[in-house]
């Protein structure tokens, strides 16, 4: 049993980390952004020196869709990140479990994405952030003789997702009675339901594994093909104008993940098939 | 012309920038430790606010010697960095050159280290922060639309230098008529006169060459060399004591920077050959 605190555990995957850590017997400190503003120069040193945790699992960082490809809020967040490691490493903290993401590799080949064999080439300024951050965080964990631990998150997808992403936008739409407009979905994506990535952060949280480790499903699907099983699932398949979106040119054809490290060094499974986690989501929509 | 805001302005580096950079004909707002605070999360913002600078010289970072390769003192130089950087942003800066080092390549091949073939592999903490700080600021930059530019410095040397790096602690033994011990110095590096290392920034400045350029001389020279060109501008040979420290057997054979950049796409050169440096700075020891 560890005292862990969970940074971004109002957002997407932080509850659901925050249940399958006390699952595991932890004590957990669930932070969100309105009981420290991680942001301030201040508020990561008192959070961490009120609670003087023996494990940090840091998830927040800035998510608005669209916008944090691009946005100047990356930049602010390597700085609060750092911040909150150092805070974290001054009260003798023991390990760190930070969140990256799959937009770390270099995107352009067909082979799964593997930790340390493919290639970090990001092309957003969201993933130069994340893997310059991953960088300094492993050196200066290395260096004061913390754990360290990165799980570089691919495709999520579940209940309470924000409606502007492609699973949400077409559950919502299908169960409202309303059609969906999608491109024609050729690209292979790899997707993991949003209580098996908090499921994975909380396994990675209690294992020793160190270094960069992929949180996927290590399953490749087409995007029409995870449109059709919401359409499915919702019953309502006619409302799909699969191909009514133009494609995006510079789509990357394939992002699927090694996850032997999760896998066998971790010891974790996903406990969700996609088609039952769809269907979980479109239940979600349909309670709404 | 143009407003140029210098940081580390009073450090080894800085005054030779600044003196370059109005040669040059630039209206230079010098800032050292003692004028701003950079490491207070207000004090970059305030400072760039005040002068809304068009170009950011920023050579400020940590630089204790020994102690820098592995303080977490790197860590807040990141931070500090990228603070300072989207402050410059925020009032409509038009051009950012900052300091990296050598240390952000792979360090164990014997060819000459060129941008952007040269893998980088920082080794230390201090290599990592620089690496990761370029990262974070180039896509910063670039999706901005400000111009970027990064001068990897080698090794340097000259009048003011700290008496506990090589060259100053062989010269002021000298000066003072004591016994210089060293290793046998087979390592070869690449020195560049710390006024040619203020000048060739001042020359970035004035270019539109972005990304990394080497800031180094080109040349290559053992250790033992150096030493012994001590030994004679003081005319104290026979106060040397070469090979009384043991080897590093860590230290990289060879360190020698490309300067093809520097020299075609910068248009710059060095006026310092090594021998006379070296004189100049036996020079500044004496008179002290």
């Amino acid at each position: 049993m560890s005292r862990v605190l969970v940074t971004g555990a109002t957002g997407f995957v932080g509850p659901h980390a925050v249940t399958a850590l006390r699952r595991r017997g932890h004590e957990v400190l669930a932070v969100g952004s309105r009981d420290a503003d991680l942001l301030d120069p201040g508020g990561a040193s008192r959070l961490i020196h009120r609670h003087r945790p023996e494990v940090l699992l840091h998830l927040a960082w800035y998510a608005e869709p669209g916008a944090y490809w691009t946005s100047v809020e990356n930049v602010r967040w390597v700085e609060a990140s750092l911040r909150l490691l150092r805070a974290f490493a001054s009260v003798g903290g023991r390990r760190a479990v930070l969140a990256g993401t799959s937009a770390e590799y270099d995107w352009s080949g067909e082979a799964a994405l593997r930790e340390g064999v493919t290639p970090l080439r990001p092309s957003t300024l969201y993933g130069v952030a994340k893997d310059a951050l991953r960088r300094v965080a492993e050196s200066f964990c290395a260096q004061e003789g913390l754990s360290f631990s990165w799980g570089r998150v691919f495709f999520l997808y579940g209940p309470g997702e924000d409606p502007r992403r492609l699973v949400s936008s077409v559950a919502r739409a299908l169960t409202r009675g309303e059609e969906a407009r999608t491109s024609r979905g050729h690209q292979i994506r790899d997707f993991l339901h949003v209580a098996d990535v908090g499921a994975a952060f909380a396994a990675l949280v209690d294992t020793e594994v160190t270094g960069a480790v992929n949180v996927a499903s290590g399953e490749a699907h087409r995007i029409s093909e995870v449109v059709s099983l919401i359409g499915r699932a919702a019953g309502r398949e006619e409302l799909l104008r699969v191909g009514a979106l133009p494609d995006r040119p510079d789509d990357p054809p394939r992002i699927v993940a090694d996850i032997a490290r999760l896998r066998d060094e971790a010891g974790w499974r996903p406990s969700w098939p996609l088609d039952e986690g769809i269907a979980d989501t479109v239940a979600w929509w349909t309670s709404r």
